[in-house]
Formats: structure tokens, C-alpha cells, sequence
């Protein structure tokens, strides 16, 4: 049970911690890279390299503007990539978001909603517990966990 | 190794069919429907229970506009929900991708590209070859055969 | 005379409180609540079987991002729906209002500019004025108290 | 039980027809009228003046472009006004709904989705309902019928 | 040579102050008002009455969000209007801007950049100065003048 | 009472000629001219030159895509200057829009709604009015005409 | 003086013959290739090798959607990179356009229009030139021929 | 060897400064200019004609807003022209891009990222290489150190 996270700049860290801090309370192993696909390629297919002969399963890839990290994974892997587009610049994270989710045919990135580093991790542990019965379990506890926090912090509120 | 195609209505089956032809070329089992998430809630709730049990272990759903199937699927199960955002209406798609990437915390959605259902389906593979190696070897052979047959349709070309 | 406030988060109680001081305005009795569609949907819905039963006439749903939270409401209730799409990351509100206004057809939300949770109450308060002849009278005499007001701070200005 | 639909131009009238469609078919009376905000404002003032008088609870207003119906009709009446953005021109209608949506605050106007004339009355029937069981009851009725005609339908359907 | 400016809120004087300042700064008359469309649409109607009598020749709105202001004077008037989309909300002005440039046919308004007032104001010169020689001698003399500062601070720059 | 309609290639001239008929129907003297500010910048300055000696009074200039032309003109004239954007290519228009009106200080164009020629020819005729007595006379009428005739073809309608 | 012509499918080819009909006609050599950044990454780094060796002094690459191809290119090689997004989808080519041109620091790709494949043609020429001072000349009496084609259908059109 | 750095305000110079501090970085010399294409067009007209006498040969050009200038640049020069879209007013840079990106056919302007100076020059100085092998060695070396820091700084990261 093996994810990675990767990422253009070290000023993503805080960001992308938020993968980082679900797979940590998930239990699931998890490596994670500063590396860019267009200043340092060669970099990245080493990293993909190793990645591939240490088992690592499901890849989370962060960029902002033209955010082509998940995308350029994809075509060199078939580990499962998640993209989180980053908030950067005046566009509010739309660039990142097209330039992540608008893949062609057969190279496929799975994207998430901007910023949201967590939902990678949330969704990379839903990928993983297919094949992992005690990482279903462990989600399943989470979301009934969630689920009663919730509820009793919802329901009436004064206005 | 099974999954599952999920739409709104029978309008959109030429384009989720994408979705059933790749599972077809790899030999993944799916059941397909049509159901809304706005309109027929139960249905959709009686699906989820049947996809449970039978073992579906990856869903597509694919919506147009507000596009809140795959989010209401994603808030009802724990097996992954791959949204495929339809261009439907004068939007170009761009609301119901929206509508399906930015998704709340904990409940995550993996977005594809526009009208890209092929692409939801070669990502769902990708996730099911994580667990059987046979689809892995299938998607390594595909990939490879796919390389040998662009590169003699790419490379020169007269303009 | 009975309104209901729904918002999926506690950190929206601020902007969701300027429709809860419209209905003190005009005496129009609300219950508040912090429900998610997404997180806590069994609880949405043990609400709304409880909006329903205490004759609740209109339901008024704050939400970001995807903002499911309207369209799933509309579609397990007759209740009219009013969304406030709130201003959330980094697009202005605008993935909140195409999620909240572009519902399929049969299961309306009725939309409201991004964050104007009070004008999601002046509307509440003029469907319910078709029911309550006193609430007609009170909105007139506001409208025209309204207009007295500001036609004293309108017209002349220096700058 | 009376409703009035309003819009700018008779080019409109196709799709705008589809609220006329819906009324009709829950037995709601309503008159509708071409006039424009901007080139037959004396018009629209009479006519408004017509409807508040003929005891109209609820009008729907369609319009295009710059789209100020909506808006302008709620400036001079407490009927609530429903406002269909339509399509015209070549920004899919986004220009419409952010003039429709972005109302300011105390003279609200409730946005349905582009050219989604009929949702306008479906909301319109909602609204009505709160004050006319009969036509709760229909609501009631056609809503548990579609879902029985969808349930049909869906389900399993082959790709 | 009489100007006047509009706009819906004292909160907007200090971006509309901007086009009051050039109508000092080339010695045309204007009065100015606080009025809103959509709240005080009696009192907009009496001022324009007023102007339509003092000989006011051009009038310069600004507005933001839905944005009416412009064109409902537009449609109550031959004055030419002069609109300034103002930056309200999240969505940087764009929903203000579309709103007062996509009006219909034969009720035109003139729209400036979002915030622009300055704009507004030398755009009404020009506009005035067809009438008025000694303003079109003035533009020239500014624009002239314009030109040798700017130059001065133009050129050669160290970076 | 001369006016001016410049565009870039000869393919607008069906959408530009419709401010020629305004032109036509209120009597306004105009020429037309066929120049792109890119391609043939020393025609331009020719062309204008020319309107400046002749007394030309207003420019309507038309431009799609970056739509320069009109912003080119507005910095070496100060005779007004009005913008159409033109929709060319993919984007609906709201590039040409943008470029037209989003014009630095001092130098402003007056921008009209995507593609409608015929309102920059009808402001033109209100801008002129100022000066001309006869001209608002005849768009006086003309309103009024106007009106009687949408009144004909107003109010009620069969749906 | 050595250009060449990228892009990811057959289907681009009416498009981006456009720039390679503008370098036959300045007798610019160029090559053309066939390539996708994503589904024949080892193809693309043999042509670009290939690029390298043979003197290819600039490159223009084409692409849709995700639009990788150009900033893939221009991570592995120092020869500069033109853009063309191309619209495919229904986003007018946005995605594209955004997914160029938003590089990161020090690896810049230089867009261009959407679909102006013709403009990226100019482009290399008018880089070409700096170093080929025959082709400065070429272009110079292109500019030339231009304006005076341009000039002679230019000016007084009849409307 | 050399290059031009042109820009509207002096407000400009803190954004534009990262391009000339990557042409210090190869020993590029440049000269800069404050300068407006719709303000001062005469010396705007002087100072491309010094530089096409003095032997510039590329242009950068920052602008915001409507950003005409460097599109204007490119219709008075053959020498290739660079332009960088500034984040200016509340668009986020979109409008400067579109109107810097969207020239018409033949006179091209090579657009780089919003607010991106240092890549206008990182892409100048690929141009000149072109000509000039001390700097493409120059490129080369920088090109491998980058790669090296960037590798010292990349790979494994805790988070």
C-alpha cells in the first residue's frame, strides 16, 4: 500500500501536506518529491522509475498554471494519477484545472477540485482500498466517524 | 474486477458508450444506467446498493449542467466515482465540470475531461490493474501496441 | 410562516446570517441548520422529513464550490429551494452559481447572486407574501419606507 | 392560481412556450406578454400594473443579452419574479444570468438555468403550492409519476 | 455644456469621483447623483426629468454587479449614457461590464473600462466637444500636454 | 453631421453595414473604410487625417479578435470613438470586448455589445443629437414610433 | 534556415498547413511531424533529437485541450517554441490557450492566436530573420506588397 | 546581441525588471522605455525607430488591461515582439492575454504567461541564440546548472 506525492516547487509544501496528513492517519506509506516536468525531466523519470520498481500504486501530482506535472506522469506510467490543480497567479486556478483535466484520449489524469490536496488523498485511499479490505474498513470507521462529529455539530444552529 | 456506468438520461448514452467500448477491449465486466440524481434519488439508492453488493468496484457517472451525479455517488458510497462532465447547453461544460470537481472535503470526485468518457474509462482500468495484474499486463500491452502503431502513423507527414 | 436556512459549513454561519435578520425583520419564524449533502446526507435528510412534518414553507441553501446542497434539497422535497452561491476559492462564486442554477428540468432551484443570503430572504419573504396578506403589507410598508430613506441620502451628492 | 410570463421579443416565444407547457399542465392560469424593459418601459408599467390588479402571484420573465426584464420588473412589484436567462449571442448565455443573478441587495430576482423556461414554472408551481394544496397535491402526484416513468426507463440499460 | 453623473451607492463616490474630477479639471458643469435603479426607480425617473430640463447633454452611470443603472436610463431618455461597470464581488466587474454592454438594439449605452469613471469623463468631453469648440481646444491642449509630460517621464528608464 | 464606420476586412461588412442603415434611416452623413491598425497603420493615419479635415464628427469602428482599431484611433483623434466587437474565432466575442473597452486613462473608447453595429450607429446618431437639434427630433420620433409599434406587437401573446 | 511543424494528430493538419504554407512561401525549409506529447513521448524525443542534429533553428507546435505539446517540446530542447492552441472541445480553445501560455519560469513557450497557425509561421520567420538577413528582406517586401494589396482594397467601401 | 524592454508606466517597472535582470544574467544588452502605445504613439514610433536603426533585434513588451502596446509594436516593426500580459484591475490578466495573443493573420506577437517578464527574456535570449552560439552555450550551461540545483533541491521532501 504505497502512494506518492509530487509537486513543481517547494512553495506547494503546505498545500500538498494536506495529502501527506491524510495518508499518515490512513496508515498508508508514502513518498513524496519536489520535481518539475519541464525544468527538471529527466529528474522526473528517474523518481517515475524508482516509483515503479518500489510498488508505489497511486501517484498525486500538484501544479498551478500550466500545470502539465499529472499529465506528463500519466503518459510515462500507468500508476493511476490524481492532479491537483493550484490556486496561482490572477486566474484563481482555472489554468491549472484545464491544463490538468483536459487530457487526451488514452492518457488519462484524474483531477481534483483546486487546492483541495485532501480530496487526492481521500480519493487515492478509496483507489487503494479496492485491492487493500483493511483500508475499506479503516475508511468506512472515518466516514461513520465524520458522519456523527457532523451531526453533532449540525442540525441547530443559532443565526 | 467489475464496474459501473451511470447517466442521466438516455440522451447521453452516445457518449458514455465511449466509456463501455474501452471496458469491452480490456474484458472489465460493467452494468450501465440510466438514472438521475435529481430526478429518481431512490433509484439511485437502491443502484448503489445493488453495485455494493455485487462487488462493483469502480463507478463512472457522467453529467451534464449542474452535474451533481457524481458527487451524490460519491456521498453514498466509498468506491471510487470517476465524473465525466458532459457538454451540455451553451456552457461548453465548463459548469458541469465545475459541478463535479469541487467537490467538499472527504467526499472526492476524479474529474475527466469534457465529454471524455473513454478517458474515464481507461483511468478506471488503471485503478482496477492495481489489484489484477492481468489488466496491468493488458494495459501495458495496449500502451506499447498503441505507441508502435502512432509512431508509424506519426513521425514525417507532407503539409 | 415558516422558513428554514441550510449551509453546509459553520465558517458560512456569517454570511448566512444576513438572511436570518431579514426574517426577524419581518417575523417570519426560521429554524438554522449546518447540514452537507455530500458528508452528512442522512442527516439532510432526517431534517428535511422534519421540515416537512413542522409545515416549512420555504427552504433557503447556502453553499460553495460544487454546491450540491439546493439541487440535492430540491430533490427530495416540493418546498421551493432558494441557493445562495457563496464566494469560496479562488473563482469569485461563479463554480458555485452554475452548480446551484443550472439544474435539469422538473427539479428547479430558484438562484440568488453570489453571497447575497439576505436577498435569498427578501425573496422567501415575498413567495410566502403571496400566502400572507400581513406579510404583503409589511414588505410594501418596507419597500416604501425603503424608498424614503434612501431618496434622502440619493439625489444631490457632492464629489 | 394565476401566473404571467413575460419576455422581450417574439423570437423568444419557443422557449419560453415550455413555462406556458407546464402551467397548462397543472391547471395554472396565466397570461403572457411581449414588452421590453428597455424599448416599451411605459408598456411594461401598464402591464404590471394589469397583473398586480388581476391579483398575479407569481411572474416569470425571460430575457437575453443584458437581460434587465427580470430586474426591472422586480424593482416595481413585490410579485416574485422568476428570471430565464436565455441564450442569444455568442457567450452561451452567461451574460444573461450574471444580469439576472446579480441583483442587489432587497429587490431580489430567482435565476433558473439558461433557457430553462420550464424549471421557471416548475419553481412558479412550487411556489404557488404553499398557498394552494390542490395544487401540492398535483405536484405530489406528477413527481411520484415521473419517477415511476423514469424508473421504467432506467435501470439497466445496455452500451 | 452640462454633464451629469449617476450612481447607486455612496459607497461607489470615491471610483465615480474619479470622472468628476476631469469635468473640473476642463470646467464642465455636472451635478451628481446617488440613486439606484432597482431601489429607487421613482426617484431615478424624477431626476431624469430634471435633467432632460436643465439641458443636461451627457450622462455618465456607474453600477455594479446586475449592473441596470446604465441601461434603464438608456431606456428612459436620448441622452447618451455613458456606463461604468464597477468592480463588486468576485468576479471582478466582468458580470457589471456584460451587463451594461450587451443591451438590445436601438437603446445603446456606451461602455467604459471596469472602474474606469475617469474614462467616462473624457469620453463625455469628447463627446461634448462637438458641440463646444473651446472644450475640443482644450482636449487638445491637454492631450498635447499629456504628451510632453509623459515624455519627459517616458524613454529611456534604468531597470 | 458626419459620421465615420471603419473595420479591418472586408468580410465584417455585413454586420457593420447594419450601422450604415441607421445611419441611412436618420439621415447621417457617414463613409466607410475598409483599414486594419495592424496591416495598414500608414492608411489609417491617412483615413483619419481625412475625417479630422472633412469634420467628420464620430468613428464607429468594428474589430474582432484583439480588436485594436478602435483603441489605435481613439489615440490619434479626439473625435469619439466607438467600438464593436466583432465575435470571431472560439471565443464568443469577450476577447474582442475586453480589448475594446479595457482602454488605459485618457484615451477612451466607447464600447457596445458584441456584434450589434446597429446600436454604435444609434448612439452615434444620440451624440450627435446633442449638437443637432433635428437629429433628436428624429430620434425622438423614431423612439415613439418605436414604441407604438412594439405596443401593436406586444402585451398579449398565445403561448 | 530550418523550421519544423508538431502536432499531435492527423485531424490538425488543415490547421496547422497554414504555417507551413507561409514558410514555402519565404522558402523557409521545414519539416512536419505527427507527434503527441502524451502518447508517443519516446517518438518525441527521437524527433527532437533529430531536430537538434539537423540545424532546426525554430519549432512551432500545435495542440488542443491539455496542450502539452509545446511545453513538453520545450523542456527537452533551447530551440524556441511556438504555440498554436488549438480549438477542439467546447471551451473555444481557452484550455488550450491557457495550457500554453502559462509556463513556468525558465522555460518559456511563445503563443500565439487560437488556431492562427499561419501567425506562428510569421512569427519564425521574423526570428529567422534575425539571423538570415535575405529573409528580413523577404518580409520587408512582403510588409510592403501587403499594405499595398491591402491599401488598393482598403479605404471607401460602399456599405 | 540585443534586446528592448517597452512598458506603458513607470508602475510597470518592478514586474518588467525580471526580464532584464535574465538579460543581465546572459549579457544581453538592452535598453528600456517607458512608453504608450495610445498616450504617446509619436514616441512611441521615435523610440522603435532608434532601435530598429541601433540594431535591436527582439522587443519585449509588458502591458495591462486592453494591452495594445505590444500588438501595436508589431504593426510598426519587423523585429519579433514579445508580450507579457500584466495583472492589472480585476480580471486577473485574462483581458491584457487575450488582447496581446489574438492578433490578426501576419502581424504575429509571441505571448508569454501573465506577469511571466522573466520568461519573455528567458525566450529572447533563445531567439538570439539562434545567431549567436555564445549564447546557446550560454542557454546550455544555465539550462545543466538549473537542472542541478533544482536536483539538490528536489527529490525526496518531508511532509
Amino acid at each position: 500500500m504505497k502512494a506518492a506525492i509530487l509537486f513543481g516547487s517547494k512553495t506547494d509544501a503546505p498545500v500538498m501536506k494536506k495529502a501527506a496528513d491524510v495518508f499518515k492517519e490512513f496508515g498508508v506509506a508514502y513518498s513524496s518529491h519536489v520535481v518539475s516536468a519541464h525544468r527538471t525531466p529527466e529528474l522526473l523519470a528517474r523518481i517515475l522509475a524508482k516509483l515503479e520498481k518500489n510498488g508505489t500504486e497511486v501517484i498525486i501530482a500538484g501544479a498551478g498554471l500550466a500545470a502539465h506535472l499529472p499529465g506528463v506522469i500519466a503518459s510515462q506510467t500507468l500508476i493511476p494519477v490524481i492532479g491537483v490543480p493550484l490556486n496561482a497567479g490572477g486566474l484563481g486556478g482555472l489554468d491549472a484545472l484545464l491544463s490538468i483535466v483536459q487530457m487526451p484520449k488514452q492518457i488519462p489524469v484524474a483531477a481534483i477540485g483546486i487546492d483541495n490536496a485532501a480530496n487526492a488523498a481521500y480519493l487515492a485511499c478509496e483507489i487503494l482500498a479496492i485491492k487493500y479490505p483493511e483500508l475499506k474498513t479503516a475508511l468506512e470507521n472515518f466516514r461513520k466517524q465524520m458522519k456523527k462529529d457532523l451531526a453533532k455539530n449540525s442540525g441547530g444552529i443559532d443565526l
